[in-house]
């Protein structure tokens, strides 16, 4: 069992449970000389914070990165960088009825059934604040492609059935709505659905949806470490994700082969895509398309309402969840869909550098 | 770059392009002691052939999997598998278009651009036969579940926008019919459909689903080698496929959660889910439930029709692809697809092992 | 770049330099349920502290491990066990020559060549702090170790040219001097020779040894991950390590075969062999003898005597190593030995459990 | 498990056991552009061919090297390169007492105790018929650091006692005697001990040297994968050798600081080392000195003499193992640790390509 290590080259391993001393990560092959602060890390911290709208929980979590090692003088070293956070708040409560039942939805179940027990007083490591550890990372290795012209724009495309067609995305305004969506008419129908599930004590789902741009032809390896793949693997990393699409995703799977593929054409001398059903790659390779993923995220498991279940001893019972809990974690899951995507980004950046033996003489000789 | 390996413990390394001499896969990690054949192989390996309804493609291939290693006496001895199909077909021909302009919908681009050249004979690493590897160890992977009471039933549930409806899946006649439906009169339906995409010189794609039952609670590690993101990845590194859903997938994103949590309940001192719209994972760790796996599967990328594209010099041109070519692949993935979630399996089988004391100890003691 | 990762399915990551604020590890896959306590690690990173004797330096290095994430209520918990030990003293000073100039037989000249620049406040990454995080895993694997009745006797073979010879050796007495040596008299001689070199203002080298019994047959994977080449990685990859050897080692190039050979025997029903000349595998698998390893450290790279080097900017100058060094590391190498060996044993330990189909039926059915 | 993968970015696999149909290797992430012949692998293989002197078992193992995938028009593609070499001769015969009883010094008692049984038609997976693989892959690899400008110079330094001096090595005679030593009247001598060996029926170990000059500044990765630690790793990982050596090795161990530290020095603005008792790494870091390895290599454990042993079902008996067999294999593992030194050379010169944000705001930008 060792499933908390992510990347070849550019390498993180996550620590913490949300109710131990902290959480951190310790990122290890960040290239030498790349600048890097607490302050980079914090802005995307402060992107998955909860507290920012009437939708996400008001618990206080201050959440500062703490980088203990692997920065000088302002500069990435080539050496781990660790990142630590405390955890707040993780004094002994009265866990109720999260110690002896089994939460639906929740992964309090599968954790006694592989290990024997689990730490009973919150979700552990399948807490959302495992997240912390990867959005930390995330923030240094999208510093990284930022340096390279590689940028992101990750937002809410969905909240439960309401959508922002493709045809009025506003990236704009993404910032401008507390749900992170490019269109805040869609954003306003949205809060007016969680309203409603929160007084029906429900809660809902979404999609994320994440674009990068300026990302160079040649990245992923065939076959196995597909650049697709390999974000795949990223994104279904994340606790709530169900589902992940690449371009057109599901589409095209009802789609007519003339109308998915991309035709190629040249212009200025660049040869470039007229279309991007594909989203970016081409037998798993980056095509200069900026590319385009989807990530589903499935409705928050922690409810009021009351719902059937078993104790661990194996007894029919019921639960309603108490406390304080977003009935959307969408929009606090766009910055982590971006981390993961970044991550998996600057690892296979990294790799595809030695795929040609002129790379080599030229680097060496 | 090395993409061609996947696994930990059981680990496969495939090889071979389509127009090489031949095809392969080294299995590394198979435990000692399984009855394996070249017949079981070749069980597997007939699943994914060609020629088999009128569309697939015609082209001979006999396709037959010769076992060189690890098996002796009719039984693994843990030491590498090492499988060869030898290719037929391969010698030189007029490889016209294809070897000075890129394909659209193909790797054709991105291999050059990744590269510097490609073996521009054919597909190379992204093509259809590249699956030849991951079917013949799929094979010896889904021999060892069954030892261990795990079962699959893969099957194609869409062919275009013509879905099999959940309640109306017959497990019973997948293969009463060349499409590996699960329903006979919808398979009918896909066939006019298919019909049709010919006429026009198009293609179509179409979604396999994978259900696997007898899957011990426990399965996948925490956080970034979940079952489910482990499968995504085994999915998406399959040629043609852009979406992967778990359970409910996207739909998820639209539920609410009251109606997408799975209720627990206990039954002759057993726990189980009442229903599975998690599609048997919670928090990335099997909870006993059946895997449900979903993969989008884009139009075949060669067809006929005549489609705008440029030179490898960067000239604007046009290209209809000749030959004989699939309008549909989704037939021939239903294997791939099962190929690749027995893979996934079987290593996370392998390496839940040890994630207790309890264990090492009656194991060692 | 990334290369603070040990293992496979019992994994470490460690991180920090000697100047930063703290140094760390963190170990996943450490199996569910383990007894681990912060006293448990101390107990290991005590044996390595400076200070101890004459021979060691007197610096300040309280060096109190705090356990940060994956045990609870006293056990491990099965996800990752976050262990950090803050550096004392790092604050700023006079770095002086050590800043400009590359210290002979350290690492300033090569990590400059690799990353550009450096820490330049110590020995950054290659200090002998780094050690810090080994050690405390290998407090946890050793841990482990125990509880499958496997158990080490490491100590100082020689302290430059003074070795206890083999009829001499007396393990009841290696925790009776501060040298770690298995003969008090032979510690004596290694003191007065000690004494010799910091009157000289010189340092010496030193051999450890490690013994480890109650290994069980089998473990080691063939080829490429033979026990003894994953001992052999290990030891190496400690800063001073420059030879290992298994068993024998280098006398046994020197020997006949028929010497060489250990002959099997069958005892009381049990195979065994008569003399252990291999140190414990046969093939790169444990054969059920002690595991025998050896592993040589170069003397103490800073020495005060006057040193020929050049500065950062390629010119000839000289350097005198000031402040307070060790004139040997060897004692306080010992425990680094045995973790090392204990961290590799742990992992095959873990992954030879799925050596065999009738393990898995076992475990499964 | 899993241990016939060796590497990360340029990555083998090897399979194929000594009475199977075949043995061969993938390599996986081979730069593309890199011509590579048959006969390339073909002069490698035949280095370690028997046969050659009267010294080396007279079987006739033609062992034709074919490449099955990876190269294109003579060139890698970057795709897995797949090399098969046919078993001669391994039809059935009479295997005896090797079939129900424990060579000495051979792995037929600890394949039996990991996996339940074993191919025991010879030494299956143990035997040095595996080294094809590797030094067929290594010959890749020491194509492709050939165009880097590192070269290799390998051979004998002992053969039981006979240990060529420093002052007295001459390498333009390691081809003129059959066992690769580098000095004529050394290889007379140990040609006459040889001899007497045989008369005895008994045989020899002896000691490897590796010199590889060219190797930039920079190779290795810091704490675990330093560039010493992965060789040591690659040495002994090959089936005879006992113990390893970087630079002085053991001798280090009794040295004294002033005399072990290699002093830096500036000529013609270029800096280097006066002497190179490191043995070319400074912190498991390459420092631009040659690297110097030295592999132990035990006595060959096959030998007619009668030995002591037990049947695989518990019974003490003895046995004279028949056949031809070496009286040593010093001389043909020299292609061997040559073949290990480049393939873990050429992964880590890879690696270090991202070592630095300027390598590849150069590459990408």
């Amino acid at each position: 069992m060792a499933g908390s290590t992510y990347g070849t080259l550019f390498k993180i391993t996550t620590w913490g449970e949300s109710h131990g001393a902290a959480v951190g990560v310790v990122i290890d092959g960040c290239p030498a000389g790349l600048p890097l602060s607490e302050e980079d890390i914090q802005l995307f911290l402060d992107r998955r914070k909860p507290g920012q709208s009437r939708f996400t929980t008001a618990r206080q979590e201050a959440d500062r990165a703490e980088i203990l090692s692997g920065v000088f003088e302002g500069k990435t070293t080539g050496t781990p960088i660790s990142i630590i956070v405390r955890n707040q708040d993780q004094h002994s409560k009265d866990y109720g009825k999260i110690k002896d039942c089994y939460r639906p939805g929740h992964a309090d179940y599968t954790f006694d059934a592989k290990y024997g027990f689990r730490d009973y007083r919150g979700g552990g490591r399948s807490s959302g604040r495992e997240t912390i550890g990867r959005v930390a990372a995330g923030a240094a290795a999208a510093k990284l492609l930022k340096q390279l012209g590689i940028t992101f724009t990750t937002y809410t495309r969905s909240i439960g059935a309401i959508t922002v067609p493709e045809d009025q995305l506003d990236f704009s305004c993404i910032t401008e709505n507390k749900l992170y969506m490019p269109n805040n008419s869609y954003a306003d129908k949205a809060s007016l659905y969680l309203e409603e599930c929160m007084k029906k004590k429900d809660s809902s789902g979404g999609i994320v949806e994440c674009r990068i741009t300026g990302v160079p032809s040649g990245i992923g390896e065939p076959v196995f470490d597909k650049l697709d793949a390999a974000l795949a693997k990223g994104m279904m990393s994340i606790g709530a994700v169900k589902g992940v699409e690449i371009g057109d995703g599901f589409l095209a799977a009802a789609a007519l082969g003339s109308s998915n593929n991309d035709a190629f054409c040249c212009e200025d001398g660049r040869i470039r895509k007229k279309t991007n059903h594909s989203g970016g790659t081409l037998g798993g390779i980056s095509d200069g398309s900026p590319l385009l993923i989807r990530a589903a995220i499935k409705p928050t498991p922690s409810i009021s309402r009351k719902q059937e279940t078993v104790t661990t001893d194996g007894k029919n019972t019921s639960i309603s969840i108490t406390g304080r809990h977003d009935p959307v974690i969408v929009p606090r899951a766009v910055v982590v869909v971006e981390a993961m995507a970044a991550l998996t980004l600057a690892d296979l950046l990294m790799q595809n550098m030695s795929s040609k033996l002129d790379s080599l003489t030229q680097f060496y000789l």
